[in-house]
């Protein structure tokens, strides 16, 4: 499988690695990127993560048989606008935002349906790094891809979007619809973000914050790892899966609020009894996502 | 500054690591395992870790020039029991527990007074494992230590504490007031426990909890990787900072409610400067804590 041109529309650290996986594979596709930012997409021309650029997207959607829209969620719908009718007859579009309802959403606005050729998808990867400086060939490597294809989005179009992810970045796809998507990324990606996020602006305003920094150690540094992501990405991203991510929210402020009563009561085998199911848990999981 | 004989009760990550780093040192002295586990202090002696050993508290700190107290908070006070009348003369006991008040607190219980002889200590090192067969000799390597000395310790057991710290384990000392402490690290350390602990006890009860770990990433294992910590010793943790933690707590989940009614209103702006704060928080400080 091979294409001829590919089109990154946002050219940060998944589009530029992706970008950067697929001149690693030898695909021997053109790569164009497409932005807002002038200076950014100079960058990525300059780092070779893309053969030429424009920030206007029908230009560099035109003769595309692969989009990639690597844009913030909330960017996806004028995205989707500026794309609609400059598209080569057979192009397959893809994106990988960390929220999937919206993007069909976005495209239902868009086009009055969720089209045949696009193909929701979102890697399980990424760090907290940001921006095509940070992009690489191997970022994708032995990680998860989901994709989250509609009622009527073309089983070849995911085959070729799944083949992207499989044979040229090395990832490991799995298929699921998009509503189910949200839900299990509210909770083991979104949620912790807002707790992580939460934590170092509460300790921001705490008196003394300078010590309090001082004072931490690597647990609190890793702990707190993912409060360093993209903001943007992130307001999007809480605004995107608004519904999973409250629902995520109530249920982890009903748990923590049970848990403050057990240091309140000093309920000491309550409390070893919570630490202890949280350590097993995380235990007996840890083979799935030691990687 | 030399020691003759070291008597370690509780010989499990921190204190196991404290006898090895001895033993680098070519100290010279002789290091006496104590504990409750026989079958725990019969490992530590098969690693070399301890020169002999002893379930007997009172028979482990005779002739001993310094004692660690290497058991969790909980068994403080019991141990200071045991070992009351049978410390040589000129003997400096110190602990390691991650609060500090309580010790004072235990001490004075014990003795009617903070005895001279005791340096309370936290070295803010560690990590999620537990158990002698996870020390090493370099886990205070440049790490902090915080003493918390009482108005009447003895400068020169201070001293003493201090130089094994520094000279022997290569950590960097600071001294401060308990109170002040128990609230610092309430803030960086106690807290964090607590948000990761509680998020996994959540996620573990979850409907579909097996998917629902099998789609976590990295940034989700480096912010549930202090949920592996010890049960006990973070029981403990949280009764004997009971009041700090509840503070750190009321005022956590104050500013999570308020997180959470931006993401209710879908508060774009509101959401964005958070993250950016908590973004640019970290990233200042990072220097601090990157070690």
């Amino acid at each position: 499988m091979s294409w001829q041109r590919v089109t990154v529309i946002g050219v940060g650290l998944i589009g530029g690695s992706l970008a950067l996986a697929l001149r690693r594979a030898g695909s021997g596709a053109e790569i164009v990127g497409c932005g807002r930012s002038a200076a950014s997409l100079r960058r990525a021309a300059g780092l070779g993560v893309v053969d030429r650029w424009t920030t206007d997207v029908a230009e560099a959607v035109s003769g595309a048989d692969l989009v990639v829209l690597g844009v913030p969620l909330g960017a996806v719908r004028e995205t989707l606008e500026s794309l609609r009718g400059a598209l080569a007859p057979g192009a397959v579009v893809t994106d990988v935002g960390s929220a999937k309802g919206c993007v069909l959403a976005d495209a239902e606005a868009v086009f009055g349906a969720v089209p045949p050729w696009l193909v929701p998808g979102h890697p399980i990867a990424g760090n907290e790094r940001s921006g095509v400086e940070a992009a690489s060939a191997e970022l994708f490597r032995d990680r998860r891809v989901i994709l989250t294809p509609a009622e009527h989005t073309a089983p070849q179009a995911v085959a070729r979007v799944r083949a992207l992810w499989e044979e040229v970045a090395g990832a490991q796809v799995l298929c699921t619809d998009a509503a189910h998507h949200d839900q299990v990324l509210a909770a083991t990606s979104h949620l912790p973000h807002m707790l992580a996020f939460g934590l170092v602006d509460t300790l921001a305003r705490w008196e003394g914050v300078e010590e309090i920094f001082a004072y931490a150690a690597g647990g609190f540094r890793d702990f707190t790892r993912i409060a360093s992501s993209d903001p943007v990405m992130w307001r999007d991203i809480c605004l995107a899966n608004r519904e999973a991510l409250l629902a995520a929210l109530h249920r982890y402020r009903a748990d923590l609020e049970d848990l403050t009563a057990l240091v309140e009561a000093g309920d000491a085998s309550g409390l070893e009894l919570l630490f202890r199911n949280a350590k097993e848990t995380r235990d007996r999981y840890l083979p799935l996502f030691e990687r």
